[in-house]
């Protein structure tokens, strides 16, 4: 079970120019996409204790885009 | 405006062991996991046409997403 609703992947799909998506590839994307929010979100994470926070804001979030 | 929810976001970077998250940073994170779904449904979309179908399949989108 992803975090990320299939439907809305499904759209994204759709946006990029998909005619049709099967039901497997919107889950396969949520999936893909989940595993690559918990990466840039661990290192966010890290990025904001290292700035003596507890909150994760949206420059550690840039940061750790930036640091993959 | 994102297709992904804020809030499916924010769980993700809950799950990442963030103890608190600004609004701003799961916007930021929705933002850049939905450029990151166009681009690999793009490439996605590109093999489906390769192999004669309409349809995009989760096979397409593994591909697209060892070939980024």
């Amino acid at each position: 079970m992803t975090e990320l609703p299939v439907a809305a992947v499904d759209r994204i799909i759709r946006k990029a120019g998909a005619e049709r998506v099967s039901e497997e590839a919107a889950l396969a994307l949520a999936e893909v996409l989940e595993e690559q929010g918990v990466m840039v979100a661990k290192k966010a994470n890290e990025f904001a204790k290292h700035a003596n926070r507890k909150t994760v804001t949206d420059a550690d979030i840039r940061l750790a885009v930036k640091n993959k």
